[in-house]
C-alpha cells in the first residue's frame, strides 16, 4: 500500500472545524488508496498558553519538566484528530511519541531523532487501520522522560516518519500555498513555485522566508523525502501547491529561483586589525562563544601600518541588529584580554540583506554582475558581498531593501514561468 | 524513611497561584523528614474543556481516543508541581501514568488498577529526589493505551499509591476542611469530625456527602490505608481535617456519627404482586438492566388474593427521581412480556431520605426508636424504613427534609464532640 505523510500546523489545527477541514483532506488521500500517516501540531496558541505557565512557574525551567507540560497540547490535537477521522468512517488511531516509540537524545528542549521503528504502526496498519495520527515534535529519551524537538519540531517529525515509511511524499499543509518567488508583501509579481530544489529551499528558509523549518529540509535533503508545502485553507488536489524536491526532479532550469531578503542587519567592521595567522579565530571564536549569529564575512587586503611593520587589514561582518551589544561586549573583552588588537569598531545598524538563489548559477555565468547591475540602475549602493554556489548575497542600507527586491525579481524575469 | 501520599484536586490547582500554595504544602511534609508522592487532578475546568471537545466531535467517541485526550489535564499540572516545588528548592519529579508505570485494565474510561510496581519511584527516591509529582486519574492498558478511571479517579490513585508505597497517611486536599457531622448548610450546629471509620465514611459518602469518592474509601478500607480529608484553602498543620481509619483507632465512641441525606429520591411501589420464589429477581433484574439504581427496597407481608388462592404482596423500592421514566418502562415490559404481574404501580416522585449513620449502633439499642420519636416529636411522617448494621435510613416526604435533619442531629447531639 502506498503511504503519505500529512502535517498540520497550528493554524490547520486551530479547533475543532478546522480539525474538520484537516481530517477531510485525509479521507480524500484514504480515498485514492493510500496508508496516512497524520502529523498534528499543537492548536494555534495552546503551545504558547503551556509555555507561558511553565515560564511564569519558572524562570530557569528544569527542560525536562518544560517537555513534560508542553508536549501535552499536541496529545491533545492528535487525540482529536483521530477521533473526528473514525466519525468520517476512515479507521484510525492517535499515537503519543512514547507508543510509537519515537527515539530521541537526552537533550530536552531541542531533542534529535535516534530511530523511529516501524513495527508499532506497521502491525495496526497491517489489522485495517488506514490512519496513524502521531502528536508532533516529540519523542521520548533513554531515560523515558518525554522529549521535544523544539518549535517547528513538527515538520522535522514529518519528514523523520517519511524517511522511516518510505513515503510517497510528505505535505505540509500551512497557512500559505507554497514557496514564493519573493515575498508577495514586497511585490505583487510574486510567484508560486511549481517546484524548487532542497538546496534552493536551504538557502531561501535561512534567509528569512519562514515557511518550512531549516532542519526537516536538511533531513528532507538527505533521506530525499519529497516534501510539498500547500495550504490548508484552500481547496487542494494532487498540483497544489510547491513540491520541494531533489534538482534531478525539476526539469525548468532558471538561473535563478528566488529573491530572499533579512531586514534588521548590522555591519560591524574592526578598522586596523593586525594580519596574522589565527587572527580569524581570535575575532569570531568569541563571538561565537557569545551566542552572535555571524553571517557574512569580508576581509579587506592587507597594507602596512603607518608606525609599524607589522601588516594590518578591516575585518567586516554581518550580525543581526538585536546582536550587535553582545557583539561589541565580546570584542572588547578578547581585546582587553589581549587576544585581539584593533584600531576602532564601526557599526552600521541600518543595513538589510538581500539574496538572489538559484541551482542554475552552477552553469550560468554573468548573474552577480546582473544582479549588480540592476541595483545600481537604481541607485543602490552595497556594502557587502557575499557568495555560495548558488547564492549572492549583498549588504546594502536598509531604504533601499524593498526597491532591490523588486529590481531583482523583474531583473531575473521571475515573475514569468518556466 | 517515612513517606506521605498528598493529593490535590482540581480547585487546590486551579491556577500557578494555587499550585504554589499546594507546594508550599508539599515543602512543609518534606521540612517534617518525609518523602512525598503528590497526585494531581487537572487544573479545574480543563477536564470540562477537554471532554467538551470530544463530545462536540465525536458524541458516540471511541474511549481509547478519549482517555488520550482527557489524560493531558493531570499531566500538564503534574508538570507545573514538578517545576513549583524545584523552585521551592524540592527536588521533584514529574510522572506520568505509563512512565511509573500506572498499571490497569483495559476498561477505558472506567478502568482498574492491576499493580503500581514501585522500581521507578524507589530508584528516584534513592537518587535524593524528595517528592514524585504523579498525574492522577490515568494509567497505562496492557496494550501500551492510555486509560482513564473515570472521574474522582485522583483519589482512587492516592490511595492506591498510598497502599503500594506503604504510606503513613494519604492525604486529601480538597476545598471543604473535613467531614462534618452533616451538611452545614442545613444547620449551623454542624461539627466537624477528628475521625471517622471507614465504614462510616462509605456510608456518608453513598448517601450524598460528596468529599471521597466511594471507591477510594473501600480501596483505603482494604488496604487499612489512613486517609486524611483537608483543605487546601487554609493553614493546616498535622492536626487538621478529618481523619478517615480503622476503627481500632477511634477511641470516643458516639452512638451515632453522622446525619447524611439525598434530596431527590421517589418510592415506587408494585401493587398486588405475586408472591412467588424469584419474584424479587424478577422485577430488580430488569431495573438494573436497565440503568435503575434501586436503594431501598421494602416487602410486606404476604396475602391472598381476593378472587384466587396465589398469594399476593406489594414490593416497595426507592430510586433517584431522575431514573422513575425508565424503571416504570422497565417494569411494564417485564410485565408485557409475561416475566412479572401486579397490578397498579404507585409512584412519589416527592421523597427524600435522611440516615443515621454510626458504627456505635453495633452494641447500642434503642437508636431506631430514638430516631423514630425524635421524628415523630416534629410530626414528620415515615414512608419507609432500611437498616443496616452501622446505619439506619428512612423515607420521607421531601418538604420535611430539612427539619428532620435538624430534629436528628439535634437528637443524637452531634454538635457535642466525644
Amino acid at each position: 500500500m502506498p503511504l503519505l505523510v500529512m502535517k498540520f500546523g497550528g493554524t490547520s489545527v486551530a479547533d475543532l472545524d478546522r480539525i474538520r477541514n484537516a481530517a477531510a483532506k485525509v479521507k480524500a488521500e484514504v480515498a485514492r488508496g493510500y496508508d496516512v500517516i497524520v502529523i498534528v501540531s499543537a492548536m494555534s496558541g495552546k503551545t504558547n498558553e503551556l509555555v507561558g505557565w511553565v515560564n511564569e512557574t519558572s524562570p530557569l525551567y528544569d527542560a525536562r519538566e518544560y517537555d513534560a507540560v508542553v508536549s501535552s497540547g499536541e496529545n491533545v490535537t492528535a487525540g482529536l484528530m483521530a477521533l473526528t477521522l473514525q466519525e468520517m468512517d476512515v479507521p484510525a488511531r492517535s499515537w503519543q511519541g512514547w507508543q510509537v516509540p519515537i527515539q530521541t537524545t537526552s537533550a530536552h528542549g531541542a531533542a534529535r531523532f535516534v530511530d523511529i521503528p516501524r513495527a508499532n504502526l506497521d502491525a495496526k496498519f497491517a489489522e485495517g487501520f488506514k490512519v496513524a495520527v502521531i502528536a508532533g515534535f516529540q519523542g521520548v529519551s533513554p531515560e523515558g522522560r518525554i522529549t521535544t524537538l523544539g518549535r517547528g519540531g513538527s515538520d522535522t517529525t514529518a519528514v523523520a516518519f517519511a524517511a522511516a515509511f518510505g513515503a510517497e511524499r510528505c505535505d505540509i499543509y500551512t497557512d500559505v500555498d507554497g514557496i514564493y518567488t519573493t515575498d508577495p508583501r514586497i511585490t505583487s509579481k510574486a510567484r508560486k513555485l511549481d517546484k524548487i530544489s532542497f538546496e534552493e529551499m536551504l538557502e531561501l528558509a535561512s534567509l528569512g522566508a519562514k515557511v518550512l523549518q531549516t532542519r526537516s529540509v536538511e533531513l528532507a535533503m538527505r533521506y530525499k523525502v519529497r516534501l510539498r508545502v500547500l495550504s490548508s485553507f484552500d481547496d487542494t488536489d494532487e498540483q497544489s501547491g510547491t513540491l520541494v524536491c531533489d534538482e534531478d526532479e525539476i526539469m525548468e532550469s532558471k538561473v535563478v529561483s528566488g529573491v530572499a531578503y533579512s531586514r534588521e542587519e548590522a555591519k560591524l567592521t574592526l578598522v586596523t586589525v593586525e594580519d596574522r595567522p589565527g587572527i580569524a579565530a581570535a575575532i569570531f571564536g568569541p563571538l561565537a562563544d557569545s551566542g552572535v549569529n555571524v553571517d557574512m564575512i569580508v576581509q579587506n587586503i592587507s597594507e602596512k601600518a603607518q608606525d609599524s611593520d607589522k601588516p594590518v587589514t578591516d575585518m567586516t561582518f554581518s550580525c543581526p541588529v538585536d546582536q550587535v551589544a553582545r557583539a561589541r561586549q565580546a570584542l572588547e573583552a578578547a581585546r582587553d584580554a589581549g587576544h585581539i588588537n584593533y584600531g576602532t569598531l564601526e557599526v552600521d545598524e541600518d543595513a538589510a540583506k538581500v539574496s538572489v538563489v538559484g541551482i542554475g548559477m552552477r552553469s550560468h555565468a554573468g548573474v552577480a554582475a546582473r544582479m549588480f547591475k540592476a541595483l545600481a540602475a537604481d541607485g543602490v549602493n552595497i556594502k557587502v558581498i557575499a557568495t555560495s554556489e548558488i547564492k549572492i548575497s549583498v549588504l546594502i542600507d536598509r531604504k533601499y531593501m524593498e526597491l532591490a527586491v523588486q529590481a531583482l525579481h523583474d531583473a531575473f524575469e521571475l515573475d514569468k514561468a518556466g
